[in-house]
This record gives C-alpha cells, sequence and structure tokens, in this order.
C-alpha cells in the first residue's frame, strides 16, 4: 500500500499530458486510497478526538491553565507519533504548538492553523450533560472544543497521517501551528509568528475553523469579521450600601451602566459610537446579490432560534447584517446581588463586556479608541467610568480566486461530494488579520462546523461524518496544492 | 438585690405625690441598678451575641435552611435560659420564635419584635474576615447580623433579663416576636400574625431595627419606606449563541433589558412608570424644617461615601430623597458571561432584580401593578419580558406624641444620656405596615445601630458600648410603660 511519493510524482508527470489522466488519478485514484484508510482507521481516530476533546482547555479560566498546558502536550505528542517533528512554543501566555515536515527548500510551504483552547462551558450553562465528558451520540460527538476546534484541526493532523501512510511524503514543507490562545482573542500569537517568520514563510495558510453554510454543503469563507472586546465599569459609592438607606440620594452605578449601554444604539439598531462607520466598506452589488441566492429563510432562521422576530441595524438582510456588517454586543453584565433570592443593595460597581464585531476597512485599535473616546464625554452624578481593553484582531477579506483556492475547491468537491459554496462570516479569528499582514498570501478557510454546532454555547458538537469527510479532505488538499505547485514548475 | 416589684410599687406610689420624687426614683435609683448588673454581666452577655451572630441564618440562601433553623432554636433557647417561655413556631417558609412572660390579663400587653435571619455575606464582597467569624475589635463586634438584627433583638433580651433579675417581674405582659424571614420580606410573618392575633394582641409595639441618625445619638424613627420587589427576566433565543455568527441578526436580550431599565428613570431622577407618584404624599412643611435643622452635611456624606457627587430625584435634599420620597433601585443585574476574561455569547436571557421604595400613601401592592402594567405596553423584537413578583411592605408613618411615644423618649434619654431625636428611615421592615394594619397601636422604633454600621454590605458591625446602652435602655423601656400603665390605673 505504501507508494514513495517521487515514484509516483514521476508516475504522474508521466501522465500528466492530458487533463483527464490527470484528473483520473489525481481525484478518483488517490481518493479511493484516502477514502480505504480513513474508512480503516476511523474508530481509532476518533477515539484519540475523544482524548483531546476530554481536556478542559479553557484559555480564558486561570484555574485551567495546566489544562491548557496538558493539552498543548497531547497536541505536540500528535504530531511525534506520526515521526512529526514538533514543538511547544512559550508565548508568555499559553503555548502553542508548532510542527513542521519539510521537503525541500524549493517546495511551497503551507501553514495549517489551528487552536486547542476552547470556550468556557459548565453543565450548569445549559448542557446535557458534563461538557467534557466527549460522550456520542448518534453521528455526534457531544463536547466543548469539539467542533471549534479541536474536531477540525484534528482532522488535519488525521489528513496528514492520511496522506504519510498512503501516498507518503508530499514535495511540500508543511507547518501546523496550534495556538491556546485563541478563544481569549490570540494575545501572544502576533508575537511568536512575528518571531518564527523566517521559519514560517507560507505560501498558503490553511484554516479550518469556520462553519459550514448548511448540512452537507461544503463551504468556503473568504471573510471574517474583526473582533475587538473590553470590559466597562461602573464606580460608585467606595462599599456596597443599602439601597433602603441610600437609594435616591446616591447614584446607583447599575443605574449609570444600563443608561450609558442602552445609549449605544439608536432605534434603527445602529451603533451610536461617533465615527464608527466611518471606514465601513459598502458591501458590493455582487456580494449582496450572491448572499440573496442562497437558500437562506428567516422564518427557519426564526423558529431555530425559538424568536418571534428577527432584529438588526435597519437596511440589510440577516446574512448581511451578520456576515457584513459591524456590531457591538454586550456580551456580559453584572453588578450588585446575582444569587437566588434578594438582597437589597445599591452595590458599589456594576461592569459590562462588550465585543465590536467589524468589517472591512475598520481596524480594531481604532474603533476601541473610538468607544473610549465616546466614554470619556459621558458624564454622570457621583459615577466613574474605567474601560479595560482586551484583545482584538482586525477584519479580513480575501480573494475568490486564484490557483490556491480553486485547489481547495476542488479537495472540498472532493471529501464531500459538492460544489463548495462561498460565503463570509460573522465570527472572527484573530489569527487571520495577522496573517494577512505578516504574510499576504492566500489563506484558505474551510469550516467542517455545522451551523448548529452550539460553539460558544451548550451542548457543542461536531459530526462525526463531517469529520471523516474533512479527513479525505485535507489529506486530497495536500495532494491537490501538491499539483499547483508542480503545475508552476 | 432581688427587690419584688409589688414592694417596688408600694413604695413608688406612696412617693409618687412629686414628680420629683417619681423622675428620682424611676429614673436615677433604677438605672443605677440596670446599670450595675449590665456592667457585671457585660462579658457574657458579648459572648452570648457572638454564639448568635456566628449563626449565617442567610434567610435568602436555601443552602442555609439549617442554619436558620439552629438560629431560631438558640433564640427560643436564650428565653428558656431566663424562665421565659418561648416556642418555634412553623410558618411554611423559615420558622419565628414566639416567647411570652405574662403578668394578668389586665396588664398592658408590649409585643418586641426583631429577626434573627441575616443578609447573604461573603468574604469576597468585600469583608476584611469571615463575615460570621463575630471577631472583636475595640469598641466593635464584626459580623454579618451583628447590627441588623441580632445585635439590637438580643440587647431587648438581655434588657428584659436585667429588669427580671434585679426589680422582677414587671406588671406587663411581654410578648417577643423573633421572626426569621425579615430580609426576604416577611412572606409568611402575616399569616403568623393573623393565627396567633389573640396571643399578640399588643397595646403596644417595639421595634429595634433601624439606625441612629448619628453616633451618640438616640434616635426614633417614625416613618419607614415600603418595599417591593421584582425580577425582570427578558428572554431571547432559545439557547446561548455565538456572538459573532448571530449578532446583528439577533436581539440580545441584555440590549433589550439595559434599555428597559435605562429608560425606568428621566433626566430629572424620577421613576418613569405612569401613576407612580399618584398617592404620594407630599411632605410635610413641619418635616421639611426639621429635617433641614439637622446636623447634616452633604460634603461628608459624600467623602463618607467616596463619591465626588449624590444624585437623585430634582428639587429634594438628601435627606428628604432618601427618608421621604420614593424610588426604584436596581439590585442586581447578571447575564451573558461574568467570569474572568471574555466569552463572546450572545446569551439567551438577561435579569435585573428591582425595588422599589414607597412612601404614604403608596402601596406595595398598587406599585408591583404599575410596574409590570409598563412593562406589558414595552415592545422590543424578540425578546419576551417576564417579571416575577417577589415579597411586599406598605410603607408607614407613625404619630410621634402620646404617652408611650413619651415613655420610649424617655428610655432613650436615660440609656443614652441624651434628648432622642424623631427621624424617618428609609429602609423598609416590612412587618410593620403588617402591625400598623392588624392592630392600629402605638409602634415604637428605637434603633441602636449607627449610621456606618455596614447591614446589607460588608464589615457590619455593631457598637459594644451601644449595646450595653441598648441593654440598659429596654430594660428602663419596661419600667416607663409600667409607668404608663401605672399613671393609668
Amino acid at each position: 500500500m505504501r507508494i514513495r511519493f517521487h515514484e509516483r510524482d514521476a508516475f504522474l508527470k508521466s501522465l500528466a499530458t492530458t487533463d483527464t489522466m490527470r484528473e483520473i488519478q489525481s481525484r478518483r485514484c488517490f481518493v479511493t486510497v484516502f477514502a480505504d484508510y480513513v474508512h480503516a482507521h476511523r474508530d481509532c481516530f476518533l477515539r484519540e478526538l475523544q482524548e483531546i476533546v476530554r481536556i478542559p482547555s479553557v484559555s480564558t479560566e486561570p484555574a485551567h491553565a495546566s489544562d491548557v498546558r496538558r493539552a498543548a502536550e497531547w497536541v505536540r505528542n500528535a504530531f511525534q507519533k506520526l515521526n512529526v517533528s514538533a514543538e511547544i512554543l512559550e508565548t508568555g501566555g499559553h503555548p502553542a504548538v508548532l510542527a513542521e515536515r519539510n521537503a525541500s527548500p524549493s517546495a511551497p510551504t503551507v501553514v495549517i492553523y489551528g487552536h486547542y483552547d476552547v470556550q468556557p462551558a459548565k453543565k450548569d450553562d445549559g448542557w446535557d450533560r458534563d461538557p467534557f465528558s466527549a460522550d456520542i451520540e448518534g453521528d455526534k460527538l457531544i463536547a466543548r472544543g469539539a467542533a471549534d476546534n479541536k474536531g477540525q484541526f484534528h482532522a488535519h493532523i488525521k489528513g496528514l497521517e492520511t496522506f504519510l501512510n498512503t501516498i507518503g511524503q508530499p514535495p511540500l514543507n508543511i507547518r501546523f501551528l496550534i495556538e491556546g490562545e485563541e478563544e481569549i482573542g490570540s494575545p501572544n500569537l502576533g508575537g511568536l509568528v512575528r518571531k518564527q517568520k523566517e521559519r514560517l514563510r507560507p505560501d498558503a495558510i490553511v484554516i479550518s475553523d469556520t462553519s459550514m453554510y448548511q448540512v452537507d454543503t461544503p463551504t468556503i469563507c473568504y471573510g471574517l469579521r474583526g473582533l475587538t472586546t473590553a470590559e466597562i465599569t461602573v464606580i460608585g459609592p467606595n462599599r456596597d450600601l443599602h439601597s433602603g438607606t441610600f437609594g435616591g440620594a446616591v447614584a446607583n452605578p447599575i443605574h449609570a451602566l444600563v443608561e450609558i449601554l442602552a445609549g449605544l444604539h439608536d432605534s434603527d439598531g445602529r451603533v451610536t459610537i461617533p465615527g464608527f462607520y466611518d471606514d465601513v466598506k459598502p458591501l458590493e452589488p455582487w456580494e449582496r446579490k450572491a448572499w440573496a441566492e442562497l437558500p437562506w429563510d428567516d422564518a427557519d432562521y426564526r423558529e431555530n432560534l425559538g424568536i418571534a422576530e428577527l432584529w438588526g441595524e435597519r437596511g440589510y438582510t440577516s446574512i448581511e447584517r451578520s456576515w457584513g456588517r459591524p456590531t457591538l454586543e454586550i456580551n456580559g453584565i453584572y453588578g450588585g446581588f446575582t444569587g437566588v433570592g434578594f438582597k437589597t443593595v445599591l452595590p458599589h460597581s456594576a461592569t459590562a463586556k462588550i465585543s465590536l464585531r467589524l468589517v472591512p476597512d475598520q481596524r480594531a485599535k481604532k474603533a476601541l479608541d473610538l468607544l473610549e473616546n465616546h466614554l470619556k464625554f459621558i458624564y454622570m452624578n457621583g459615577i466613574q467610568i474605567n474601560v479595560s481593553r482586551l484583545a482584538g484582531g482586525n477584519p479580513v477579506r480575501f480573494d475568490v480566486s486564484g490557483p490556491w483556492m480553486d485547489a481547495l475547491i476542488r479537495a472540498l468537491k472532493t471529501g464531500f461530494g459538492r460544489q463548495p459554496v462561498l460565503m463570509r462570516d460573522g465570527g472572527s479569528i484573530p489569527i487571520v488579520g495577522l496573517f494577512k499582514e505578516e504574510f499576504d498570501v492566500p489563506v484558505l478557510m474551510a469550516g467542517f462546523a455545522r451551523p448548529d454546532c452550539g460553539s460558544h454555547g451548550p451542548n457543542e458538537y461536531f459530526s462525526i461524518c463531517d469529520y471523516n469527510r474533512a479527513i479525505i479532505t485535507s489529506a486530497t488538499l495536500l495532494q491537490e496544492l501538491t499539483e499547483v505547485h508542480l503545475g508552476d514548475v
């Protein structure tokens, strides 16, 4: 079964005189080999995936710091088992894993990015089981991080394994960069990437950390919103007060906070921060048209979410609002007594966690500057407003044509048996903006998570069928990228 | 030392031909006896008080239910040790303790009310120690419940002990009603009081659950604000969503909640609920004048609270706003991710805990009806508003003259060596409204807690000096009430 690649390469080159022959070889033959391998190893692959999702690598919670490191070690070991050299790189925060397999200096370099850290999850949040039990129910592997992002990057590791154990060594320099701080905005990865720039030097970057447009529909994402976050804390009296004794005479920080927050949107659903929309590039007519033609039903969407009506910026469709327009969301709020029962307290302070989703050509830093500046001009009796800036990433949009993108389209078509759709995504992967700025090479984003996969919410799951398709897609992509390279020669 | 009361009574009556003699006897002589007894037993009293404050009888937290019952048993035992019959009365919620000592059917009946339950307290709330350690530092006994209300009702128990062990049996029917649900709005005490109406049948009610106007200033409170509370929950999508994927297309319940809450006050600090002020009796000119003459300095008040400015309803002084005007306070708010770090969630729901403080002649039920009705007319896309009504109590104001009130004034003058001041209080004791409605007898409210005692906040304390003064005041009050009775004969 093991065919050395250079033999296959020579063979292929000899056949590559007609597109038809090449098509047969590269698609049908390889796919069969990959599919056989994945089929034979599917239980073993799944058990490995269960192992990594059981590690509660919640990057935002200091109590989980050792779990985060344990996850990094697991990822490094996964590469080492394939005889792919891998090391843990310290970042000052949670570590990243860099794996590399080199073909030759003249070969193109592909960087596959993923993250092994996950969002917080507690059973109380609405999960119907322990979020880290990694139970399998039918086609679903249910666990925090199963879809976002462990299942997806693991499919690429298994794709590489499939390639190595069937075809052999590809004539590509391959790097995997799997980080541990994506869910907290990748605060340290920028420094790491700049430090490792010479080692990475990609010709293309592959990322699977987005969603499929719908079930059974392979999807390429060519744009992401940027994200920047901040905490607004309103401070009133120097201690918690009895709201009977002091209420009416002293400003309540919760009142001040809700007034500030309520003022951040107007009645058209637009963000009121002065200058917020200045750098927003209008949606292009072709995009609005293409998106309008996608299968989409607001009624289904509402029904799935259990709401009577949608909401958002006036003048845009639901897709346009979530993929192509900026937002300000309050992601958390707390102040005063939040336990069971009641406590008549006039609290010392109240806090909101806010995120801004940005679209081209907004910049994360400038958006936060505008927010901060806006809050500076709010004056309220007897309270102070503190803004603490958290991490951010810029929005991106990539070209939807070119040989690398075409290779991805073919690989997805192979793995899923269908033509992929092109979409943008409302979510944000901070590192993508950084890659765009540092390397300016094609970034190929193919997400394998279903739209209802529950990432960031309860009962997150990854489809086992899609996991296997993703592994075949990944192995096929290595083959397709090889051919782009060979085509260039 | 033990003098039977009837002997002392006969002796007194023989002397009572001149006011001067009576004054000497009733004030100087008895006070000396009480003071000697309190002085001799002060360490023992304090140890007992430490015992009861160490029981974390937090009525609002289900996890503390057994502590609440333990506190009730402790209180019952405290009476039984004095040979005062006492029993635990079940209420459906936390139990109450009813103690009684009868003189004769023709004797007047005095009911002393207190509560053994406390507000929640955790070290994290800003306490500089375990809130239930009951440490003594200088003159302070520091603990949750030390001032509100364990120290205060315990002073009355020790006042009775002092009287019984010096003068003997007073010609009064005395009942202590010490409940366990005051901090959750006394939801079950109304039923209990109505059931025990014949046994209670008071001629006067004594309550020490308010504050002194300032240090060393004995204070009678003749009015309390009413209190009614509710929880507003805004419900959006049927699960927590990823705010990148869905943000902009779906209403965020936190946004809706802050908008609703921000709309509950206007820019003059007035509550916007239609009809809210309809039943508010304007402050009387004599009250505004008397309050303006009290020693008060807004600058000191601000400095003590660490705020640059005060806030509240335009057109009223700080005292007027906190004692005599109604308010709406947000006592707690939560929604989305509230832990350390960040989670980009668009949450399923968000909740606020709200209290309305009411003044005569507002009614708790009507105020909640108005709030609920107001919220019913708020329409927002894709969200539902749920209001859950919690417990409430009506505001009260009592006559500041009459023989019972005069007796309290004399007792406080004796215990503290100073003329008491008359005030209203912004706080609420739900049972006071109930007493007023059920019995329509004088309610004598003398609070022994200092204004900075920290009730409902961190580092609550009770002055040990005031505790001893309160015991002497309580014993003297029994003597003074006896004389009102004898004067009636």
